[in-house]
């Protein structure tokens, strides 16, 4: 809802979001489509989506005058863009897999929709064309809750294909399961030559409080010129609209359901913060873009039977058996603290203990995590954490539980059991840090 | 490890921490246990526990001396306080549970087990006995990891009896769980008339390190004059010793492994801050004091046939018929974003959208919240997010997942199906916020 005032003036005029109308203030006329209220800010602003795709904030006065052009129509299409080759711009490709990015609001029912076409989502940005020459690939068009492992093999061949002839590449992405994706591709590209940046959108580009806009456009400016040859997730940094972090594809979370700075770095500073004017400033150590050095290689294989599983107070052992029965391969536990399961509780139903022995004597890998998220997990220090880990349970260090699973099945996919469960506790891709820092929390 | 130069003079005297040592800087000499290096601060700095219970902090220089007196014994223990009765003093109760609290450092093995009596906690803090006057029940003493609904019984139970003739109650308990436990007792204790507070350690109180000092003196001071009448949890507020935090038993999550600010509200702010002078300043809206006013009841039913599961990509729905197998009565599910699950992915095995309906059409009641812990699920964003809800899944709004769990083991525990179901999602004791201001995340 606007502000009662605008709410009553609309209502009088008959018109409702969605609609085309013509702003009259003092000389000026601005006709565009009258967007839904902003979640923030002054609700007595009108917000208009303009004819170039910009949107614009107009406060009304006395002499103001509001016209309608035109009702709603069910399917709003931002203006597709033309794209152009030229000279002096470098190239970047943009792998579209689908997401908040590339929707709209449908002002019937007040859901989200897809965009008709992805080639509307550079629309939402005009002056993106004047940062790089892009190509535009779509592998998949689906919102990010039902991305698959299969998906992520398709998007990391699309990235490694459009990596041999651009700078860096843009994936836009559902933001709900980017950090999943981005942990995958981590492991997935080996070797990649220059910046690999996943950005997405929390709100739909054609609502007043949208990040669309300055998302993409910091993702252009880092996959266009970035000197870093790293998969990461590029997204507000804070809720003003001020620079979007760069971070790293294992050490990123999304920590909130709404708002523009959801995704926040864990154990771990951000690479690069980059604003929309193009300033990019390096911020932790990363791998610089290699020229030609290293031969890009992208092992994606993957084993889906992997679990992650959580552990709480009363929590059911018997899922473990589960998966073994199920023939997993893999389970990742989410424990409390340090890494912890019960292990014995006056309830011996409840103890975890044997059920993780005869999950390892199965040939199950069995990680530990911790569901705090934020710290290192460690096996030496309580007596329960000794007997967890003497029962098989593999120490993950200081990574992400979502991020241990990623890497477990990628493990499994491309190595042998043994091998797979060497590797789980040693750093690939950036996703253990040997030393925490004592300012990142 | 202490510093290079400490370390070798050490050894030199072939004194290792634990072992009992004079101290003699210039014409003042200390006598106490060595304790294991600090984890912060400058490891050129001897820490010695004195025999009153004190940590000290001694920086050695040109003519200082060090004595070894007598080698480490294998149970290091805390003197013992004499709980005398003082007139003008508070009742405060304490019920003792377990945990680091309670535990000491095991100087042979580097692990960590429980002190011989629970009366030795006061002895970490002997001005804590300025501050009322303590009686000490403890009903378990238990690593928190190992903590089940019955012990949750056990101490509403204990707490309830306890509050009949306190100001207020101090629970010690270990950190890895100490946010259920806090959630099962905000729902169990019905109408209480003063300061439940949740209090534990980090690192255990023998430690140069150590966060029990603080946290006890300021549980205690809340406990004992505290104007709130809310289960919550008393823990550093930052990594400095300066404040605690008191935060509500609903909103409160252990969000880091090891670090002593671990503790932290979630989609709120905190009730009180608590300062070791005893300065407390409320900050929210809480409940005050009540004088008889409303009678304690103790609900203490509880439903141990409730699960927990995130979803995550390539998750298996089948786990959602493991738990229709067990007879399972509610399903919390942790989801992504607003409260998502798969629902139309490129392969239907993976799919949960039949399977939560099939819980619901089994009369098993399932609740979406989301793995972003911060923020608030809604059903009326998204097309998938609507087709969750049409099947039946109810939107828990801005609860963790982890109380939501709790919560509707509770409801489950002490009402009908239909009826727990209908309360889920509005709130009972502080789980749920109506509005979520803009600066909580």
């Amino acid at each position: 809802m606007y502000s009662r005032e605008v709410e009553a003036l609309l209502s009088k005029k008959g018109i409702a979001p969605g609609d085309a109308i013509r702003v009259s203030i003092g000389s000026k006329k601005f006709e565009g489509t009258l967007l839904p209220r902003p979640e923030f800010g002054d609700q007595g602003v009108l917000v208009l989506k303009l004819k170039n795709g910009y949107n614009v904030g107009l406060k009304l006065g006395a002499g103001s005058k509001i016209e309608k052009l035109e009702h709603a129509k069910e399917s709003f299409a931002f203006p597709r863009v033309k794209l152009e080759k030229r000279e002096n711009l470098p190239d970047v490709a943009i792998v579209a897999t689908g997401g908040t990015i590339e929707s709209k609001v449908d002002y019937m029912t007040g859901g989200v929709h897809m965009l008709v076409e992805p080639e509307e989502l550079l629309a939402q940005v005009p002056e993106i064309l004047d940062i790089a020459n892009f190509k535009l690939v779509s592998p998949m068009r689906i919102a990010s809750e039902d991305m698959l492992y299969q998906d992520w093999q398709s998007i990391a061949r699309a990235t490694a294909k459009a990596l041999s002839d651009s700078h860096g590449v843009i994936i836009t992405h559902g933001t709900d399961t980017m950090h999943y994706t981005a942990a995958a591709l981590s492991f997935m590209l080996n070797g990649i030559n220059g910046p690999v940046v996943l950005t997405g959108a929390q709100r739909s580009g054609d609502r007043g409080s949208s990040d669309a806009y300055m998302n993409l456009l910091c993702a252009a400016h880092l996959a266009a010129k970035g000197n870093v040859a790293e998969v990461g997730v590029c997204m507000h940094a804070s809720s003003s609209d001020n620079y979007c972090n760069f971070i790293r594809g294992t050490k990123v979370r999304k920590m909130h359901t709404t708002k523009r700075d959801a995704f926040r770095p864990i154990n771990g500073t951000p690479i690069a913060r980059i604003d929309a004017g193009g300033n990019i400033e390096y911020m932790g150590e990363h791998r610089r873009v290699q020229n030609g050095k290293e031969k890009l290689r992208v092992e994606s294989g993957y084993e889906p039977k992997v679990a992650l599983v959580k552990f709480y107070p009363n929590s059911d052992p018997e899922i473990v058996d589960f998966y073994i029965g199920k023939r997993y391969k893999g389970i990742i536990i989410e424990g409390t603290g340090m890494g912890h399961v019960a292990v014995s509780p006056s309830d011996e139903r409840y103890s975890w203990l044997g059920h993780i022995k005869r999950a390892v004597d199965a040939g199950v890998v069995v990680g530990m995590t911790s569901q705090t998220l934020n710290g290192r997990v460690n096996a030496n220090v309580y007596r329960n954490l000794r007997l967890i880990s003497g029962a098989g349970a593999i120490y993950c260090e200081d990574m992400l539980p979502e991020v241990a699973l990623v890497k477990l099945g990628w493990l499994l996919g491309n190595h042998k059991r043994a091998e797979a469960a060497k590797m789980l506790n040693r750093n690939i891709a950036g996703e253990i840090t040997e030393r925490t820092e004592v300012d990142w929390f």
